[in-house]
């Protein structure tokens, strides 16, 4: 704590790159997905330590789950064990996902759309899980209130997750693949060339140490 | 032409830079908008001799006329003098923004909001004035068509632009700044710390070999 003078409250965290780093390795693409929940949590403990208040996990979308069911399987497999993780780490939690489909992990319905506080709820994570870009701004569209009718962000699913400051990419691809259009309009992207099963806390610190020296505008 | 085996389709321009450039010649910030006509014209001549199809400039937005206002003349007085320049070089122009405000030059009203093809109207171009993201996404709450009270992003002011492939942004920073939310979602990122003023048509080819070394998947 108090080792950066400029710490995002928000972090987004696009954890790419576990197929390739399974095929690294020598085992099969869908194996590589086990191999992210470790850094998961290891990321989580050191931004809860830093005093970051919120941050956002993309785990899969409605476009991934065209990939084969070996894959599918596997990765919804790491967003419920992960969370799981999460649970029993004082995570104030918030599961984001189109849930009208059966590749919605049902072990996840108790905590979807809403947020639910676990332990002493230290931090405020959101875990996309079977979102997509498009489902979350035709919601605005669909249930409209006074307000969310002039103002469009009122009324997308995500409305409850608050712009990102930082989106950190695992991972080598410099996009956002549909990651929150709305919350990460002003947010840095860092992005780095180590796959995410590869995670160290070495990588956020090299983020943070870089987030120093850019400025914040918020498009001024 | 055929020098490059992918060719993104359509190229996005965050001109970053124009002021910190003046200011490291001695000039001051608001001279440095004048500098950033010509580059643009040379980055456009080279994607057109490339086979480039359509082109987007971030020109200004809502938020930045809440500049100083020799700032605002000059960037308005900057786009007025650009557009002018692709008109005599065969673009299919459309300039997009809120016209509803007297910081959208009167000049550009003509081209607002619609296509003109000036010469042979060799490439779609798309200038972006007195644009906002959320005056974008925000228009579709408003004229709601069958087509667009499913699919938000048949009605948001920015429809006729299509995806794009790649974006360019001078100047250093790693963010998207609001342009275009829904048409940015699947754009690789390409940064450079170069200030805007000192583009070389180098950056545009540095930019395109590293397109060459990645994949496309639009989220799949």
């Amino acid at each position: 704590m108090g080792k950066y003078k400029r710490l995002p409250k928000h972090i987004g965290v696009i954890p790419d790159g576990n197929r390739r780093w399974a095929v690294g390795k020598g085992m099969s693409k869908h194996d590589g997905y086990d191999y992210g929940i470790g850094p998961g949590m290891k990321l989580y403990e050191a931004c809860l330590e830093l005093g970051v208040e919120e941050m956002t996990y993309y785990g899969f979308t409605m476009d991934n789950v065209k990939r084969p069911s070996l894959q599918t399987k596997a990765f919804q497999k790491a967003c419920v064990d992960s969370v799981n993780a999460l649970k029993e780490k004082d995570a104030d939690l918030l599961v984001l996902g189109n849930t009208d489909s059966k590749v919605f992990p049902k072990e996840l319905l108790p905590y979807a759309n809403k947020r639910t506080k676990f332990g002493e709820g230290k931090m405020k994570v959101n875990f996309l899980v079977n979102y997509g870009w498009n489902w979350d701004l035709n919601h605005a569209l669909k249930e409209t209130t006074e307000e969310s009718s002039t103002d469009f962000t009122k009324g997308i699913a995500s409305k409850d997750i608050s712009r990102m400051d930082m989106i950190l990419r695992w991972g080598g691809r410099r996009r956002l693949s549909g990651f929150l259009p709305v919350q990460s309009i002003y947010s840095d992207i860092y992005v780095f060339n180590e796959l995410w099963p590869a995670y160290k806390d070495e990588h956020l610190h090299e983020a943070l140490s870089w987030y120093q020296e850019t400025d914040v505008t918020l498009g001024g």
